[in-house]
């Protein structure tokens, strides 16, 4: 095998690499520089039948991701794939599967074969969910089995993988000395810390890196090197486990891309507005610009029912301030497991981040669609303004399903439309 | 009728602005000293019974309207009563009856009624209403009728009206020399606009002025500089029209302060992110640090359905570069009329945006519910959680209504909820 960014660095412009330079309107050459850096990943699992090939980071469209699966409350394949159908309709640019009920290879397999976009998963839920299943404790979970089921990740065509390689005994100790309100928040962190506590010893994801690597390397398989220790409230962030976590991974992101693997990095969680950029830049900065895929962030705690907003509020200041893919947040988080029309919701609040920091940014072309949109609103085309919205279902539910008497407006103006009394007086100017 | 701009000059702590220091927790004197300079303005119309006294400006608490009233197409005053129960159960710190279809008079009077919070009014609409109701064109309304129709919601008991003093020969001169993408989009702008063309006259709010601050002093009717330039989209943000505009209301607010009338200033609108802080800046510069009333902004143009989240994106970045007001925008804008179901997401959306700009600016005290709401998820309390949100809906549509199998998570997780494998370490490691 040779991954992505081996290819990158022998100057080879891949057809993977080609097909997203040619999405994104990329010059090729730019982009392989770029991944050759480490500055972007292009996702391309060889064992992903159909899959569209996407890059990711530095220099490109800002993308989103949707995450669905089962819970141990929640066993439904079914509706997986409708919320996999919702969330690709929505404008999902990637999927993890991170199912923690169930049968969870054939859940796997199932969304993969039924997805043409990267899939991203969790490893270690898999491996404590097997150990609970026999009766075990998370605590009895071998690290072996861990990493067969990353194996099998890859060899199912999973794309990117989220390891919490940053949860050590260090980074916890480091974490426990400050004391938290909220503590861990991940459930990748929590298990681990768990498994390490009760074993005595360090986090295998950290201590076998290099054969995590190789694993890796075998698949193509990015590593999205987990933030264990994100905070999980306003008072907790950017906090000295957190940023003692971010270092390691900063060595890590190194040794993957030594070896030939490409690595994102993830980030928070719950983030102040103010401590947003900040993140961001040390981000960069410790991990030699690798692309960084923020949670959220979320920038207030007291909004459940509503962190979809909360988290499309601290997305788009984290893309604009140079954050590269947004994990979606959905109105259920905090509350409950996704349903599906959270997922539609939790896409499309975070794609219009992912687009107001497009057009800050003066991504090429981000502002076109706008234009056109604006272009129609002027000219009271409402059928054109449907075909450039976000989604036509609005049209459906507000505009169509209770018309206004005058088709050319909307009930909210009436005959004083501005933009009607605009055009009446600017054609009657024209007449006179 | 002394205003309160002079009383706040004399040194005298009126009743009102006691009342609005103790609900910000501030020092009384330095709010005098803030509404004195003209930075914070006290609504506090002394025709309106029952009116709880706000302040909005400066170091005080972001505050969050909501638009609610009639259309053409939709006449129903028991809808619009909905509407503000909604709004204020949501938490709108003031509402503007925006009502241009029935029975205006009798909607506004209904509404302050049942209002306990400022309530502003956009007067020309009632004008230009009472015009067409007669048969005749808006271009015939006369300069006496709008002047007669602000003196009544004065006497009413508006706390504040918008009126479009800056839409004046010379701006929109400008606006049109550098044409736009979509022109006016202000129904108040429009309407001003078709009376000085076909009239060929100024602008009667800008021509009569002292006038218009006369009628303001003799309620302490807070005059909200309406931006009838504002741009509609994103191609049109910060152009020369908005800001010659902007200009003329900054020599306004002048007039007006000098002639003992509080001022507010409204501001876009359709603003790509990166420009928001530069209106702002921009905004406080040229009107003396004068409170700025935004709508929105939107970051994009292309999220009809979900514009309340476009707005609160930009709502949370203009309040936390200085932007003092939100007016919110419901999911429907640019659709419909908002319904009751819009104004309740609208209001939340833009409560987000103001409370995590109240985070992010360290207002004493804002993050002080986020630290409630975060001990309570760490103590897995989900009582105490729904008494901590904005909301309490989420915790019964989501939680309540299809509870988990273990009361202590949620669905999401199960077993493996960060949280609850923390503690049980926790309490484990304290055993040992």
């Amino acid at each position: 095998m040779v991954t992505q960014l081996e290819s990158a660095r022998e100057g080879k412009i891949t057809p993977q690499l080609e097909a997203c330079a040619k999405a994104e309107n990329i010059d090729p050459e730019l982009l392989r520089e770029k991944v050759a850096s480490g500055r972007v990943v292009v996702e391309a699992a060889p064992k992903h039948e159909g899959l569209k090939p996407l890059a990711i980071g530095e220099g490109t469209r800002i993308k989103v991701n949707a995450n669905i699966g089962t819970s141990p409350d929640r066993v439904d394949v079914k509706v997986e794939l409708e919320k996999l159908r919702t969330a690709l309709e929505a404008g999902a640019d990637t999927v993890m599967d991170l199912s923690i009920g169930g049968d969870l290879d054939a859940i796997r397999k199932t969304l993969i074969e039924n997805c043409p976009v990267p899939v991203g998963t969790v490893p270690v839920y898999q491996a404590a969910r097997e150990a609970t299943d026999k009766g075990k404790s998370v605590a009895e979970l071998s690290p072996e089995a861990l990493f067969e089921v990353i194996e099998k990740h890859g060899e199912d065509g999973v794309s990117f993988v989220t390891v919490h390689c940053g949860v050590t005994i260090a980074s916890v100790e480091r974490l426990q000395k400050q004391k938290r309100v909220l503590g861990i928040v991940s459930r990748g962190g929590a298990l681990l810390c768990r498994w390490m506590k009760h074993n005595n010893a360090e986090n295998p994801l950290y201590e076998q890196y290099d054969r995590l690597c190789e694993i890796a390397h075998r698949y193509d398989l990015t590593l999205s090197l987990g933030d264990g220790l994100r905070p999980g409230c306003i008072a907790d962030a950017t906090d000295r486990g957190q940023v003692e976590e971010l270092i390691i991974l900063g060595e890590l992101t190194k040794r993957a891309q030594d070896a030939g693997v490409q690595v994102m990095i993830e980030g928070p969680g719950h983030v102040p507005l103010d401590q947003i950029e900040a993140n961001v830049r040390l981000q960069k900065s410790l991990t030699g610009g690798a692309p960084f895929y923020v949670l959220g962030p979320l920038v207030t705690d007291i909004a459940p029912g509503y962190d979809h907003i909360t988290g499309a509020i601290g997305g788009a200041l984290a893309a604009w301030a140079g954050a590269d893919f947004l994990c979606y947040v959905t109105p259920s988080e905090h509350l409950s497991l996704p349903g599906i029309e959270d997922v539609r919701r939790g896409v499309i609040a975070s794609k219009i981040a992912a687009h107001a920091a497009d057009i800050a940014k003066g991504f090429p072309g981000a502002s076109e669609r706008d234009l056109q949109m604006s272009t129609a609103r002027a000219n009271l085309d409402w059928e054109k303004q449907k075909e450039c919205a976000l989604s036509p279902r609005p049209f459906e539910n507000y505009r169509e399903s209770s018309p206004p008497q005058d088709s050319d407006v909307c009930t909210m103006c009436g005959d004083f439309c501005a933009i009607k009394v605009s055009r009446e007086d600017e054609k009657q100017g024209n007449r006179q």
